[in-house]
């Protein structure tokens, strides 16, 4: 742990190794991320997400020189929740950060956190709070592939920039149904290739299709960028600017932080509480008792899951009215 | 519920009606797949997994004929879990299964449910446990994407084949990595393409490198198949059955059921254990009143699902201790 100071003052080694930690779910990550709590908050996080092919490398690394060039301590983290199928995905992807990537200023991790439900969501939001411990205080979130769990982690992202890019004809329909409600900007990269034009009109459609925020409410708008040469990057840097200050607006960013603070604790919960259970029900034998009866077909799954909870429940029950305090009052009787 | 009798007599529409309950979580689904659950358990469950492009759907589509011909009753379940990218992918794989979508002893139903962790694997579940009750004799369990969740449905099927094709060179060092621990049966399809004895002989050199599993241990093989036009299907056939043979014996089959039965109730105390804590805390209030400690950072999210988890089972440990077994036992002292 004499790690901690040494990430404080931001010493990028440091932070690496701590990465490391959390990544290897290392027995003293635990601690490590908890004593660093009280040191975050501080960094603004910038979700870059949308299909593969559209550039969304490019144009994190674009706004990495750019936040870098404003002087900010800049972190960079591409997710990769590691299909069986698409593992080495992130190499290519990280070819195509140069510019940024020789900067000192900027750190660049990729997180490919396989298996375990929730583990990518949660290795996402350490590394983020690592990150922001170590003073880095603009924190892009790329993702890299395309399932449910990418779009989760954008929960972690005060502002979500959702990418697209002509010529991804049923693309725009999928984006349509995922990532619409959730996007704050929207770009279109590779607005010089035949078909922008008609990209930009189907997404501008489509935020106006969707259900109205209220008055005072966001309105996302679609940009245009040719990330490869630079074009019309700053305008998305503009605008992610703008929001940032719509969030800083009425109570806006405490409402974001409760949201954000309900979704990290949710999963936690859901990770935590299955494992408990299922800890308790291996070590008194309830479980290989509840699973014969499934496999015997006496008892059905969703029944047997049922009868499971209730007696972990009734088992710390029967603990409380036997526990010192419980007895006492009882003896007193 | 006057559903039960017809689909239980093997009514395709029953069984139609009664998979459209289970995708949309009607509220009768639960009772539903409750009832029949003494009905299942006489179905083979086959699973078709790989990447995308291999050829899954024709060789499903070719199977699905053969067992037909045989004069087994056939179910197919097509899994999507539909990323917000690839949704629509379906219809292009359905229009693969030509041979077999013609004939009425075929069932077929793709299955995308979203969302929701584990949910996939739920519905993929039940809807085994509709058409096994419905008196599917043989099921085929085709995934389509290719994601963490796909692999893990694997767990619903006795026998696995694992699909490869010529030609997708960065493909097998990522089914090596996922998948190879799953298969019983491996196929490389389009067997008549150039390449196909380098992925062939990639695949045999994976599987002899793997641990051994013992002396008696099922040794898959790599077969070749041009689904398109059946060339190597029989083989296929042949080996799936071999594989059902040496489940038969020794055993084997009670400790698959038990395994599938652990699997399946893991998933169903996952999201149970959740929803129960997670419903408790928001109506005691005790949820907000974490969450705030957690935005101000005076307690880390780690710590506050762990604060929740105790105070759910305290709150459990109290009710048991008013409960009237114990308070009798209490007025008794």
């Amino acid at each position: 742990m004499d790690l901690i100071p040494r990430l404080l003052a931001g010493e990028s080694p440091a932070l690496a190794r701590a990465i490391t930690l959390v990544e290897n779910q290392h027995p003293d990550a635990r601690e490590l991320v908890a004593r660093l709590y009280p040191h975050t908050g501080q960094a603004r996080v910038i979700g870059i997400t949308g299909p593969p092919g559209v550039g969304k490398s490019t144009l994190t690394d674009q706004l990495a020189v750019r936040f870098r060039q404003e002087g900010m301590p800049v972190g960079v983290v591409a997710v990769d929740p590691t299909s069986p199928f698409t593992g080495g995905a992130i190499l290519g992807d990280r070819l195509r950060m140069t510019r940024a990537a020789g900067d000192p200023g900027v750190f660049i991790r990729s997180l490919a956190t396989r298996g375990q439900l929730g583990g990518l969501s949660r290795a996402t939001g350490d590394v983020i709070k690592l990150m922001d411990a170590a003073g880095r205080r603009l924190i892009l979130l790329e993702t890299v592939g395309t399932g449910q769990a990418e779009i989760d982690v954008m929960n972690y992202a005060h502002t979500t920039v959702v990418v697209a890019a002509p010529g991804l004809g049923d693309e725009i329909q999928a984006i349509k149904a995922g990532i619409m409600e959730i996007g704050d900007v929207f770009v279109v990269n590779k607005a010089d290739r035949e078909g922008a034009d008609r990209t930009v009109a189907e997404l501008e459609m489509m935020l106006d299709m969707a259900p109205d925020r209220g008055g005072d409410a966001w309105k996302p708008r679609v940009l245009r960028t040719v990330a490869r040469d630079g074009t019309g990057v700053d305008e998305v840097l503009r605008e992610v600017k703008a929001h940032w200050g719509h969030l800083e607006q009425a109570g806006r960013l405490q409402v974001w932080r409760r949201r954000q603070a309900e979704f990290e604790l949710a999963g936690m919960v859901r990770s935590l509480a299955a494992a408990r259970l299922l800890e308790w029900a291996h070590q008194t034998g309830v479980w290989a008792e509840v699973r014969d009866r499934v496999v015997e077909r006496s008892l059905d799954p969703c029944a047997g899951a049922e009868l499971l909870l209730r007696e972990y429940r009734e088992a710390f029950g029967r603990r409380a009215a036997k526990s010192p305090g419980t007895a006492g009052r009882r003896g007193e009787v």
